[in-house]
This record gives structure tokens, sequence and C-alpha cells, in this order.
């Protein structure tokens, strides 16, 4: 048996474990290391993962997933997510978490330069994980553009 | 004790429910039918929803998330989803959905027009729902544009 408190306690921790294996995650990509990345998604054989880069088709399975990354990581030389609007929704075993990221990423450099132009992008993703006895691990991540400021005024075209 | 044909057969039931929860959402968003649409989602006792519309920051909460759909439809004439890839990646209580939107819609009528022009759009959307005892409600909703056709081509820039 436990009592409200260690409930309480048990629920913050758990809140904590998913954003760190949500801050994980983006560190992955940052660092260009598809090993953490690998081990950051659930195995296959639990369920079948998906995700949506900005502007991407769905893809399906850990095969096509960790195939993009690897072509996205050869595309980026340098890429840092400012993750800011961290939501975390969750029950025992699935964690749905909404965040903003804040992008700022450059492609390699073209010839003569160090560095290819550095872009900035608003993205946002819902990232679902499920618990494992490894931790917390992707089971969907889905980002896309923002690409107005929308959902705040009243007189907008929330179609458009 | 359930045999393993039981197993199974309960397992198709389940993927059955869920992609006909996944079809009422749109249905609802096609009928422009605010009623059908609330019963689509998860009480927030339970836990809190998100959803984002494509182009759209992320919106949380039940109150939030209802009053975009009550504003799209008040601006959308017309709607018709047809979905295909339909994608159902399931857990004992919660489903996550992948689809494309393939999307034709109108808004409302200029002067002396019948219906504003018919717009095609193309969307993929990550659906997660749970379990409750009336069904299969949505816990988050997170749709985005194809901008481009990637992830099939080997020589592309998966950045951009």
């Amino acid at each position: 048996m436990t009592g409200a408190g260690d409930e309480h306690a048990d629920a913050a921790a758990d809140i904590a474990a998913v954003e760190q294996a949500n801050t994980a995650y983006y560190e992955a990509v940052e660092r260009g290391d598809l090993d953490a990345l690998t081990a950051a998604w659930l195995p296959d054989e639990e369920l079948t993962v998906s995700c949506v880069h900005p502007g991407w088709p769905v893809l399906s399975g850990r095969r096509e997933v960790l195939r993009s990354y690897a072509l996205i990581m050869a595309n980026t030389e340098y890429i840092q997510f400012f993750l800011t609007d961290v939501g975390v929704s969750m029950t025992a075993d699935t964690a749905l978490v909404t965040c903003t990221e804040n992008i700022l990423s450059g492609g390699p450099a073209e010839e003569g330069a160090s560095l290819g132009p550095l872009v900035g992008q608003l993205v946002v993703a819902t990232n679902v994980f499920r618990r494992t006895p490894d931790g917390w691990k992707l089971w969907s991540h889905h980002g896309s553009p923002v690409l107005a400021e929308t959902g705040e005024e009243e007189d907008e075209d929330p179609t458009s």
C-alpha cells in the first residue's frame, strides 16, 4: 500500500523521467548520434513506431524511421533545439509530450565556406512514449511547421 | 482463460473499433457536428487532450481544442476527408492511428456565389485514442501539411 504522498512523488518522478527521455531524444539528434537515437525508439517487436518530420508523409516501422534520421543527419551540419511549452499528459504506461521546437540549423558547408547558412524554424511536436524496462521509449514523433500565428485571434480564418 | 484464437479475434475487434472511432471523428468534422465531435474527445478529467491543426501551434485542454473546431466549422462551408494509408498500432488501452487525409474543402460563399472555391489539401495525421467505458476517445490529434514528396528518394535534402 502506498499513501497519497507517495503517489504524488511517484507521479512527479514519472513526469521527470518522461521529460528526460524527451530531452534525450532531441540531444541525440543535435549530436548526430544515431546509436543514441536508435535507443530512444521502441523496439519493433513491441509496437510499430511512426514518425512525421515537418512537411513529410508518415514513416512507419523502425527501419524506415531510423533511415530517415540517418538521411537528416547526413544533410545537417548543425542543429540545435530550444524546447519551449513542454507539456506532459500521461497514464501508467503511455506518455504524450507536446512541445515547441525552436530550431536553429545549418546544412553542410558550401565550397569555401566553413558552415552552410543557418536557418531558424518553428516546429511543434507531439511525442508519444511507452514505459519499458529500459525506460521511456518513443512510439511516435510528429513534428509540423507552425505556418502562422493562429488560435489566438477571433477574426482569423482558421482553415487557412 | 482465452485461447490464442480468441485473442486474435479480440485484437481484430479492437482494431476495427479504433478505426471506427477514427472515421467517426472525421465524419463529425465533415458534418460540422460539434456535439459528435465533443463526444469523440476524452473528458478533461481523464487526461489533458491536445490538438495540432495543420500549420497551427499546439492547443491544450478540451476547452481550447473544442473552441478551435467551432471556429473551423464556422469558416468551412464544405469539407470532405478521403482517408488513405490508415495504420493502427495499439496496446490494451491506447491506440495510435496514422493516416493521410486527402481533404477537399470550401469556405463560405463570396457575394453572389453559392459556394466558396474548393481547395484540395494533403495532410497527414497521428491520432491517439484511449479506451474508455464509452468506447475509444481522442487523446491527441496532430495534423500537418505534406509539403513535398520526401522520404522516397535517396538524393533529396530531407531537412528542407
